[in-house]
């Protein structure tokens, strides 16, 4: 029988094979004394099973303050644990309610962090997964292989009427650029009806795609209740658009999954409350589990912030994180990452040493709209940037070649985000 | 113009008020740039504002590490920060991104939670909240005001078959339950198809009902994708059952509201997940804006855990979220809370003395099927209990004067539960 296989890394003021083994018993029997029925045939078939562990340090303090260990010590480690798929089937909230669920109430553990799943075969035959991904959006976008998909985000975030979305989405198209997005702010407020915003979008994208032969992408923030997230979705396709985006912790796993299904939009997937599941290093999940839940949801684009971002997270995670997405398991479709936070070009060179991917949909925002030689200089800015990297040119080689890029390092180069 | 206010505790290497404005920015404007259109008309309209500041201790440590501070000094506060209605309408997810999104990435926190939320008179108008409540809850179990609904979970968790379980259903109808529910881990098995499962149990409460007058509340756990949750919910409502149990955090927001719309059945609401979004106290989300969520959406029942329970959570923090339930703001309409997790009628004495309520669901696993007279005398051992505790009696007045509760005390109660 197929197993569905997850990796925590916990700590426990116990014994951590004790530890481990309540783990799996609560996940799968759990209750405080036994009961009748629970025969050794039933436990055999559906309990969890701890598949590994690998000792790591022990630490004088717990992660998470409350619960006191006997001999002062608290024990790391990860562990692996296995659940038969006839557990639950192909249902991924309860999958998700098995894998996560109690767990973090368990005073065993002063830490568990969901690390990775892995899934059996079926999921890739009964799961789409991503209906454009990373080839899918480039077809859409006429982005050519080996350059990223250059971005933005319409600013101020909120507060702006569908006219003057639409007049910056019009300088941003005749600036070159491949994708547009809401903020996550912005769904519809009393000043921009959301269908009034999409048909204002969508007639400067439609006019400027018919005039130069692209199309650019606007993901239109969606998110939303079930039935007018639909609606939305509608009247997008109607529109004649190509991309909705979800936020997706807000909107959760069977709304999002729902909306994928439908197939005929790039899925923009903001994962805006991240910082609540991950920021802790004991506590919640880390990126690769997640990714893998949103895939098999059918997610086609994902964030996973930018090297040298505004935000807390490290170069090291952002890098894996972009791996994670690009990595074919499952189900052989990668998601198009998403590079945001504080970008403006200069962070290019890093972002390809470390990854050697364009396979990205690399966005800025000040960095475009805000580059002295107007927009139309900020994308080309980025472009060269990116040509710059790939072409194994420094950053100061790349300034010095480029006039608009030139400029932005003159601009931006020196900028400290505002950490203070 | 309404507006809807959000009350934090914030911890920030930083002066506190200058944390506040980067959060009231960073959710209502948000780059790092000055943009084009940003006009002071704009912002007074959609810029969220710093309502109030109360300053709390200073500590040494960063509550989550990473950051670090210029003096030292970590300060901590609560913040009280609002948004006019107009930035997103009647729109949850959106809400939540607003309120939750992007703000744990902040680096100028080293500690963020969202405390409670409190909206304006429009939503009370807007969202109809939960069907049923207490009131409804108590009607459709013929549940006497003045005495907790008495529950229980199947066990074990996972693997019985259709008929296993309706047998169990069978013997905790005939011991006089009200309330039986799936354990959150069991959605549908290999061995226990979920159509099979809701048509074998419903014919025992049926015909109990037909028989007694009383028909027992059912919650089956329909957590799944949208699709197969609604097909779920319609079979339930067609077999004749009462409720539907959402995994919330699992199925996300979105689609719980979808299913509570249907308005058929009372929505049991399991927060199985809920130590990732709480368990640290200074990151994550804290119950009393937690439950406002999910009462606009419309939950009926909501867990809060128990006193003395097997998990980390604190008595207090039990009471202050049962007390949260039965608050009347928003809505004017109290959810029903679910009092679980290691309970067996011991704790009935001092949830009575700190909540002075009976208006909870009280479940007990083990309490009843391990009571050594059987069920039937495990469900007569917390109803003696919680009579004896609104009565006035001890805990040993009680045992001494009910015969099942006194075996239960001997049973259980010097239970410690293995928190070691």
């Amino acid at each position: 029988m197929e197993r569905i296989t997850a990796r925590y890394y916990i700590e426990t003021p116990y014994p951590v094979e004790r530890a481990a083994t309540v783990l799996a018993g609560e996940q799968s029997s759990g209750t405080f004394v036994a009961v009748p029925g629970e025969t050794e045939e039933l436990k055999n078939r559906f309990a969890a099973r701890v598949e590994q562990i690998e000792h790591l340090e022990t630490v004088a303090q717990p992660a998470i303050p409350g619960a006191s260990s006997p001999d002062g010590l608290y024990r790391r480690a990860f562990v692996d644990v296995s659940w038969s798929a006839e557990n639950f089937g192909h249902n991924l909230p309860t999958l998700v309610s098995t894998l996560q669920g109690n767990l973090y109430e368990i005073t065993q553990f002063t830490g568990l962090k969901l690390m990775d799943i892995r899934f059996p075969e079926s999921y890739a035959n009964y799961y789409y997964g991503p209906r454009f991904g990373i080839d899918g959006c480039r077809e859409l976008t006429a982005t050519d292989i080996g350059k990223p998909l250059i971005g933005t985000i319409i600013k101020p975030s909120v507060g702006l009427t569908p006219a003057q979305t639409a007049e910056t989405v019009g300088v941003l198209a005749n600036a070159g650029i491949d994708f547009v997005k809401d903020d996550e702010l912005m769904a519809a407020t009393a000043n921009s009806r959301f269908e009034d915003r999409v048909d204002a979008v969508m007639q400067v994208i439609n006019r400027h795609a018919d005039r130069t032969g692209k199309k650019i992408m606007y993901a239109f923030n969606i998110s939303d209740e079930m039935e007018p997230m639909l609606r939305k979705y509608e009247h997008i396709v109607k529109s004649g658009g190509t991309c909705a985006m979800i936020s997706l912790n807000s909107v959760g796993l069977s709304g999002t999954k729902r909306i994928c299904d439908l197939g005929e939009l790039a899925i923009h997937g903001h994962r805006n409350g991240w910082g609540m599941l991950n920021r802790h290093p004991l506590l919640g999940i880390e990126f690769p589990a997640y990714q893998k839940l949103w895939r098999l949801a059918g997610v086609d684009q994902l964030h996973v912030n930018g090297i040298q971002n505004k935000f807390w997270e490290s170069d090291d995670s952002v890098v894996r994180s972009i791996a994670s997405c690009l990595d074919h398991a499952p189900l052989d479709k990668p998601i198009l990452p998403v590079v945001s936070s504080g970008q403006w070009g200069g962070q290019a060179f890093e972002t390809y040493r470390r990854t050697k991917t364009t396979d990205l949909l690399y966005m800025a925002g000040g960095g475009i709209m805000a580059h002295p030689g107007g927009p139309a200089a900020g994308v080309a800015a980025l472009q060269q940037a990116w040509e710059g990297a790939v072409n194994g040119l420094t950053l100061e080689e790349a300034a010095r070649q480029y006039p608009e890029f030139g400029q932005s390092v003159e601009k931006f180069g020196n900028l400290q985000f505002d950490r203070a």
